[in-house]
């Protein structure tokens, strides 16, 4: 039977990814509490192509992937190994996105619940160079600063999503970066609130107005004094409750104008 | 050339909607006070198929929809009488989904810009009876009663989406129905706020606490008032600022249990 | 604490629906070959609200949600029972979306691996009534049957999502439903296809053309036959390779015009 | 009244971004048949924050972006000069995505439609050099030269989508870009196709097989001839009908691994 893929391209024009797109697999990732989490994850994967073969085998990626095991930064360096063998190729590319659930008790009661956090880890290989990023989006709230400050009573307050992307030297605990986002918001935000606990969230986020450029400044703070991160980008989105567009903030390590 | 379409079928099953959906098309809407509104709309169409028919002619509806003109009630029913003309069936679908922009003064600056309503038009033909409805997505807040009535200080709040879906027995404006959804809420969202317009929207919206509960009923007593609606759904969702989940109301002409 | 939820309301307006939407929570569902199969479910629930009383206690629906268990038809009716007894209603409502993997061989070389299929549990209980929905969604080929009766070579294909909803009065395999909805369409699609796989696929769509008319009749006569069904509505999207918008049919069971 | 924003911030960390997401408005683009073309945007925009300043003015941007009149390059960098000056930055990036209708005679009929392409300016401004993206989407469809190899008959077929990003050192039409990758593709899509059209488009994409691999290259193969672009990303996405999943591809100028 012909192999299409496999025949010389005379166009002379190097891919730097050829691959799959939102794949959808069951997966197991490392749990703190737990050791692992089952969860359903969305796949891209890919590779370079040479300039001089016409196309690569997309039947592999998934035989590859679905035998992946475990999702941890070895498995999808080992995974994209494979991808690199079995397509012939000199480099590789993986993002994985999942969502994760984390055991959340309410501030006062502490009914406890899950709260889902959506998650990605993104892998690149080329040659012996590994790269492994992390990324998370962790709701809180935002209350702001400047509607508390000129007005008599009440303040604007909103659903803002916290996305970081961190660049690490060894393992980091997707709960250590949820609390780290956390923590630099107004409050928290959590499943179930009863009235002791609503009360409490509404007060502190009224004694911690951030606007999405304080949330961004805390946690970049915060990711500077982590060892284990190279490097990290933050991206803060506010859903304003007084407008029917978004605010947001965006900063990353080493940003200087 | 074979017209497979026209073929008799044997499976004798009638069907409902046979048609198009989500075709993209530039269209003018009446503009309360610009007279018409340029905009861009994504439709679906269909008829219904006979027992006996193999399929129906898809290149028709867009060859119709093409010619439909603007875009108001009168136009909608000769769009659907058309259809079941020039594709033989007994009846007659529509669903158009438009965003459409009304001029909004700031509350107190008075600063004028536009807000985006994501608008719907929907017809149904069949026989002699028309029926069409209206539907509206006005982003207004909520501020929650209880979190105000519990904390000491503050109240949480957030951005929340009123849907309004009326059968009507005369023109009615997309304005009139936006200004019903806005007048329930705890206050409107403005695209431009300036200071002292930001300090009256937080302390009014401060002022006026309201449930999802309290928004649906507040536009249920205002439409039910209005002598041209023969019938209207409502449902408010509010994306709640302390939960990573909404909270929503729903109620409609008519509903009691 | 007050509980401003629990005030009498004199607006005298009763609400169908009130409660949460878009919930996200890891939960079990019955899979017909490994018993159960962990998923990841997005929830929306709610109750009815008297005319009488100001709001419904948000908090409850996630407190009973949390602790419903594996998810079955029996489980969403003993869900709906709690959320009526400790909100104090007349009638519950839940959907539950969730994704459920099905392992299935390519055609010829019978290489396995897990296709994705979007299902959801509707559950609605009134007094004494429960009435129970599944959806699949299953994703198809379909062949034109007009492009292949009037060209030379060839016929344009493509993905097509078959949406299928049965009220049972006894238990149905998600694995049934789905699998009727492949044998209805030009051919399944599949994860992994080798190239005999392949020319397999190929060959089949082509010697099996199918408008989305031909699958909805096709679904809707295999439902028929099926003494445990109810009632059906099928809906077939063909995202067309031809054009830049979808063609859709839709039937349901006892249609007629 | 007090202006929070104003005051100094001593945690010293920049910000690249911080402004506004998701803005809906109504602009006029460069058209090349009918001189303007009235559509609907989506924007977002932004300025660089010192580290020693507590926040931006949010109000600034959308009483800066309402007045920037028609959209071309021109009056990005203009209104991208305004917010450096109002918001006293150093840089300022804004995205503008926008539907944009051309019209297209179906191929044998010639009956003359609209078909929609997203299309995006980006712009970005600091001190004096500034850049200016344009994207376009365009569907096309693919028809899979494998399938057709080992087939004996058909071969599978899908729509895909082309999104070409282009930095151009002159003004460039939408409608060249368009046109580069609908003949790089097995065929364009139409949204009209007479029974004589669809044969052609049938029968042209069978004899023009083509992997998402062969459709990047052929679009870059066209984009390097283009002396007015000085860069280029071409990614093409197809929605495989034998998946559940795409296989996607990309290259950008200058590419060598």
């Amino acid at each position: 039977m012909k192999d299409i893929q496999n025949e010389v391209d005379r166009r002379n024009i190097a891919l730097k990814n050829v691959g799959i797109k939102d794949f959808k697999l069951p997966i197991s990732v490392l749990d703190r509490e737990a050791k692992t989490q089952k969860t359903i994850a969305k796949i891209d994967a890919s590779v370079d192509l040479p300039h001089d073969v016409k196309g690569t085998h997309m039947s592999r990626f998934i035989e590859i992937i679905k035998d992946m095991g475990s999702v941890s930064p070895e498995n999808v360096e080992k995974t994209l190994d494979r991808m690199i063998e079995k397509l012939e190729s000199k480099s590789a590319y993986m993002k994985i996105n999942f969502d994760y659930f984390i055991k959340k008790p309410s501030p006062v009661t502490e009914i406890e619940s899950l709260t889902d956090i959506v998650c990605s880890y993104e892998g690149f290989k080329v040659v012996d160079e590994f790269k492994f990023l992390m990324g998370v989006s962790v709701p809180v709230i935002t209350l702001c600063p400047c509607s508390k400050a000129i007005s008599e009573f009440g303040a604007h307050n909103q659903r803002a999503i916290v996305e970081i992307v961190v660049d690490t030297n060894s393992f980091v605990w997707i709960e250590d970066i949820v609390k780290i986002a956390e923590e630099s918001a107004s409050s928290p935000v959590y499943p179930i609130l009863k009235r002791q606990d609503e009360k409490y969230v509404t007060e502190q986020s009224y004694l911690n107005p951030r606007f999405v450029e304080d949330v961004a400044r805390e946690v970049a703070i915060r990711l500077e004094e982590n060892e284990k991160i190279n490097w990290y980008g933050v991206g803060v989105e506010s859903i304003e409750s007084i407008h029917n567009h978004s605010a947001f903030a965006y900063t990353e390590k080493g940003y200087t104008l």
